[in-house]
């Protein structure tokens, strides 16, 4: 990232009063601490010792009967419980790219995904190319918020390289339909699946985990001890008694709900402030993609918006080639409240037209 | 890891009645489990969410001051919070062996640092010959139990060369003095310094630290963000509370004198029952590394001690080659209870009778 904007958003996040589309964090209101506080006060000592690299076999057991619900082959032996969505995208890469290779990513792309790839030394390139490696988020794209189109889904499996999934959004689809099947489902020899816990529980207990082709399942264990020894085997134990105990199910139909009303707000809050500014609706995940007809330069709009108490992800960071242009943003409708979305699009319609009268006036 | 050792250790943890050297684990009946439930009992939905990848400001600060107290110049900014100290030595090796390069390594070694090393393609030598990265446990080895001595020291900060210096035992010195200043105190732009809470808190919260020259911070946090973004929030949150409420120190001179009378124990079951092994006394730690006049087959050894309902590490996976000969062991005497560790000895020593015998026999 861009330093200048990381230090923009670290100074945001210290101010009060700030209502931020940055981020794309799920809503921590929702987040359920009292009961993770009882599973942990019924933890046995043996959750603080060190454990193997794979994770807690409980753990392990409840994501491969999720992902066999989805049509996936895949036993809890193949799971490998990652911290995050984001270790699984390193350990991936790690038994996928050992040399510079191609690496096929969408226009728009989840930043952390860039950041590996790069520090790999790969050569970035646009989904529909031909490449050693394809990243796709099937069920809901990052930033768009859109799911793969059958053709290209279809093209996508049709290729003989591998495919990395990352399949972090894919219970907060809006159309209240079970998610769909992964591309693990459909080639499970050429498929490493990412998933986590931290968009649907909560992103501070780190769980996440990795399904690799079977041939990559024991390298896939050595790279995480070599990361880390093992998850934190804590946070795992909380996690198996508290899916044990509650209605993991319920809960995603809840929060389904929760964003899809808050992507609805901010389509019309939008709509109404910035009727200038071009979105499509998302099917499902945490943000808008953001374009305007104007050439806008994305640190000048952060400036400007921090300026009126808001913020946002700038485009660049999203793009293989970090291009400041065609302006974009990404808007999470995520953590704000309604009422507090409708304000804070005021206060981005705000910036845009402080920077629209100084363009005014520096050409007159 | 050999596999066929890994697969003997992994049937050795699930039978039951098993008395095991292996491993090297804390004790886990000192783990503070109701204290940490109550901490999280006070612990803030703040804590469930993502956050900064150098981890929680309140953490931070009480490693800075540890560091301080013995004499390092190190703010709460310098300190990056990692999950255990085995990222933090991932990282610091990203950050140091971008190339091929050569790496000094104590003749008995923590194997997740060989792993690294070996991983990043480096060159390993031996501790007095020249390197571009020296890595060292200055204040307790693992496995030997040693302290570096002073001219050893001396030597190595004499050098050039940038130096990773892991601290993960550097409290748990038997002499119930305050712990040595580590290396990063006498050449702050040369020393990454790596801590833990894992072998004094418990390993299951993944709580480690990584300090480096102050010219290598940002790349630090980037390396972070691109492992796992931040580390556990929950868990780090559980352990600020815990340490504004709880006497660590205290818990520091009670775990010292339980280890301390382990390590006697030890070693003198194994005067009794084995006296033809070799050891020193550690100075600190969690084991002994043991050696034999006879030139034994690890393997087999290992084998032997299983039958018996024993265990241990062998020696090769310590070594920078690899090299199965001389025959070493380590020892750990941190889970086994005192009669526990005499018992134990016994098996190990009737495992060795029963190699002798064969070993008689197909020589007759």
């Amino acid at each position: 990232m861009d330093q200048r904007v990381e230090e923009l958003q670290r100074r945001c996040v210290a101010r009060p009063g700030v209502l931020s589309f940055a981020g794309g964090l799920p809503a921590a209101a929702t987040f359920p601490l009292a009961a993770l506080a009882a599973a942990l006060g019924e933890t046995e000592r043996d959750a603080l010792q060190y454990d193997w690299p794979e994770g807690r076999e409980g753990l392990r057991r409840w994501i491969a009967a999720r992902l066999r619900q989805r049509g996936a082959d895949v036993a809890a032996d193949d799971v490998l419980v990652t911290s995050g969505a984001q270790q699984a995208l390193d350990i991936a890469v790690q038994l996928t790219l050992p040399e510079r290779r191609r690496v096929a990513v969408p226009e728009a792309c989840y930043p952390g995904a860039l950041e590996l790839f790069s520090a790999a030394g790969a050569e970035l390139v646009g989904t529909a190319e031909e490449a050693d490696l394809h990243y796709a988020m099937p069920a809901v794209e990052n930033p768009m918020g859109r799911t793969l189109p059958r053709a290209e889904r279809a093209w996508l499996l049709g290729r003989g390289s591998l495919i990395l999934e990352d399949d972090a959004y894919a219970e907060l689809r809006f159309d209240d339909e079970p998610p769909p099947a992964p591309l693990l489902a459909a080639a499970r020899d050429r498929v490493l699946h990412v998933g986590t816990l931290s968009k649907t529980l909560c992103p501070g207990l780190r769980i996440g985990w990795l399904v690799t082709p079977p041939r990559l399942r024991d390298a896939g264990r050595r790279a995480k001890l070599r990361a880390d020894l093992q998850g934190n085997s804590l946070a795992q134990s909380i996690v198996e008694r508290y899916l044990e105990q509650e209605d993991y199910d319920g809960r995603l139909v809840s929060l389904r709900s929760r964003y899809s009303r808050g992507a609805d707000a901010l389509m019309g809050a939008l709509r109404r402030h910035i009727p200038e500014c071009n979105f499509e609706a998302p099917e499902g995940g945490f943000s808008l993609w953001v374009t305007t007809p104007e050439a806008w330069d994305e640190v000048e709009v952060l400036r400007a918006a921090l300026a009126h108490g808001t913020s946002f992800d700038p485009g660049s960071s999203f793009r293989r080639d970090g291009a400041k242009r065609p302006f974009a943003m990404r808007l999470a409708f995520s953590t704000l409240a309604v009422d507090e979305m409708e304000e804070a699009a005021k206060r981005l319609a705000r910036a845009f037209r402080d920077l629209s009268r100084q363009r005014t006036k520096s050409s007159a």
